[in-house]
């Protein structure tokens, strides 16, 4: 069978890894690791055979339809997608890619984003594009090709590309490999579930796509309307498209804090034929012991992400995240924040898409930086059970409070092994767990209780 | 300082424990065990000075108002209230049962119930029942003893002689001691926590009993009226008394099952002075692997007190436990079940009551000869990891499902580690967990999706 390399290189997020550089972070490890074994660890080998797979991995991509592990599903349409011409335009780019390694080298060790099929900008061919990604999207490739203006294809091919800049960048750091899971939604959509648990740096590591479709029901519809949305449905029916990446990183040492981030769009058609639509999301950082530093670091790189849209975004949003992120019954936030914003429709769907595109590539420079600074920080066995007393917490609040936890929970036909890959590995509940003062334990506990400016 | 050792002896306890040694069970651990170990573990010592604790304990006994630990609250009432004349007659109970060892030896040490100061039934005099409780109970002695005929006063001391007797039978497998918090809500009442943590046999028991009182939210009202309750109010006002006592018992050893129970008692007064009045309650037995001798010991005890009081019980309350510890989400049930039900009001108080008092009996002789039985047991690290497993669902049921800690944890004044610590001290969550075909796994999945008669 004819494999043919292929590499290509983003723009976007070298320049975000080099602002990342001038950051007060410092200690990045293997800085002078050879462009070689990066490439080794990135390329993929597109098999040229209809019927079979996309591209092949470590641990294969597997097809499932929902709830059914292991079921052959949509494997052939994605397959038969992929031209030979396709495949040799990519294995150009990878030409390409390798002839500029000095320029980029330094940038490239310090986030590792990984080069997905960006180059070109927005404009750049879909097909080329989603060459980059963990799997072929959830639409098929040629829809998303004959509607590429539509807000729902860019947001496709956004999430898609976050999933798979992350994914890469948290793989070359852990050496391990995601399991990647397609599944289909009977109801109408499906989704892509990267999961890598139990690697080398990282206890388990989720990062979810799904594009889902259907008519709203009822009971969903009453809820967008206590939210203050008039929907006026045709026979009753509200076509909607709800889509979104979303992800989870529990880090084995407890000096490298867990990360999530969630970035969605949501579209609703009235009887009429408009549309209303609108954005969600945010990124937040929930450390097991505070290192200003990585605070500052993490907040600043959000804040510079939020002002190039709009001065108040960072405050708002700021402020929003230590109020969603509350374990109310523990008078403690989750973690130490970061942005949340949710029902984002103004001033333009353009400009709304463009902040949350801005919002989405900074994940990457957010958090691999504070990755790498801890990769070899040594813990005792107390700093390992604070962590799961931590991570005990984190449960608390994701299944108490969590919206889409709640939600996904609540509705026939969601997937719920995507919807709690959030959960940790392991977790720890110890009765009337209190810190001795003047410890780091309870300089944490204290940053929860007291929500603090960080930048 | 003088203290008397007290000691005495439990007649129901004794004729339940005998029921258990007719139980198909084997392979109970140290029949043989020597009495006086058994009567030193189980020592008390009462100081006789006012101000001091009610008696001295490994651990003590922790006072504090709700949510401060460590405070010191109404340690002073309780000691105050021990006479000394009373803890002569404590003394002489003891007597009575060393010279009576012979008789009991055998049933003691089969099902390990702890004699408590129950021996002259229920018309024993209040104080010295109490000198068997793990604590002071949590209404004062005098206020009991003044009102010993009324039904508030019957289940306190109820719920505390099964705190004690399943603290004590724990602790005697166990070899640990039981941390004791008495603590105190603002808005009126209390309770008492009994948890003991990473011991021998038990990783995480915690035995609850709270009295609390004050008057319904408008909130709690309406939740009432939505469940049938027709509540007329003085001045808008329904005063309420709610106790119960709870227990969640997580072992280590994986063949050892995970037990849970809750009896608890309702009044809300109306306006015209009358009282409106009901019972709950139910005990389940979670396993990580089955054991059909097991289920069948467990089920059949509580058929066994529930046939006392009515044919249709056993069966009904089987069912509905079944269809209450149900984890929706994931098709499961949390365990194989055991008895539940709530609003039992009829055909009479007394008769509910003495229901209810059966099933509370029950806990020692359907959990510890199980314990027993596998204390020894080997295990390997896949089992153990099954288990954590096990547990994660276990989480998710308490906290997404649980009707007991949602409440809880949405009022106000709640005391959150007692509610909480029907949390496992360690919980694992995996991705995609799904055992092999024909394993004993896939047995255990298997009778939580399909539940099983074990009677």
């Amino acid at each position: 069978m004819a494999t043919i390399v292929f590499y290509s290189v983003n723009k976007t997020a070298h320049s975000a890894a080099r602002r990342c550089l001038t950051s007060p972070l410092k200690g990045l490890a293997s800085a002078g690791e050879s462009v070689s074994r990066l490439a080794s660890t990135h390329s993929r080998s597109v098999p040229l055979l209809p019927g079979t797979r996309w591209f092949s991995r470590g641990t294969g991509v597997r097809f499932m339809s929902h709830g059914t592990a292991g079921r052959s599903g949509n494997t052939r349409r994605g397959a038969l997608a992929l031209s030979g011409a396709a495949a040799v335009t990519a294995a150009a780019a990878v030409a390409g890619f390798l002839a500029n390694t000095d320029h980029f080298q330094r940038a490239e060790m310090a986030t590792r984003v990984p080069r997905a099929a960006k180059e070109t900008g927005e404009e750049a061919d879909i097909l080329q594009r989603c060459r980059g990604f963990m799997s072929p999207p959830v639409t098929d490739i040629s829809v998303l090709q004959g509607n590429k203006d539509e807000m729902r294809t860019k947001m496709e091919m956004l999430i898609m590309e976050t999933q798979a800049d992350f994914c890469k960048a948290l793989e070359k750091v852990d050496g391990g490999t995601f399991r990647v899971d397609r599944w289909k939604r009977k109801e109408g959509g499906g989704g892509i579930s990267c999961v890598m648990q139990d690697g080398k740096v990282f206890e388990k590591a989720g990062v979810n796509v799904s594009v889902v479709f259907g008519n709203l029901t009822e009971e969903a519809a009453k809820q967008m309307r206590s939210r203050g949305k008039v929907l006026k449905g045709k026979d009753g029916k509200l076509p909607f498209v709800a889509m979104g990446v979303s992800s989870v990183i529990h880090p084995k040492n407890p000096h490298i804090p867990t990360v999530h981030f969630n970035y969605r769009y949501f579209e609703i058609e009235e009887e009429d034929g408009t549309k209303q639509w609108w954005f969600g999301g945010g990124t937040d950082l929930t450390p097991v012991y505070i290192d200003k530093e990585d605070a500052f670091h993490f907040h600043k790189t959000l804040k510079e992400a939020c002002d190039k849209h709009h001065p108040q975004h960072y405050p708002d949003f700021k402020k929003w995240c230590d109020r969603y992120f509350y374990v109310r019954h523990r008078g403690e936030t989750r973690g130490i924040g970061g942005i949340f914003f949710d029902d984002l429709d103004s001033p333009n769907q353009e400009e709304v898409f463009s902040f949350v595109k801005s919002c989405a590539r900074t994940v990457v420079p957010c958090y691999l930086p504070i990755v790498y600074k801890h990769l070899n920080d040594s813990f005792s066995d107390e700093e390992k059970d604070w962590q799961q007393v931590r991570r005990g917490r984190y449960v608390e609040f994701n299944l108490v409070y969590d919206r889409g936890v709640k939600f996904g929970l609540a509705t026939p036909g969601s997937r719920i092994e995507s919807i709690l890959m959030s959960l940790p590995l392991t977790a720890r509940w110890e009765y009337m767990h209190e810190p001795a003062k003047g410890t780091r334990e309870a300089e944490m506990l204290d940053a929860l209780r007291n929500p603090k400016d960080w930048v």
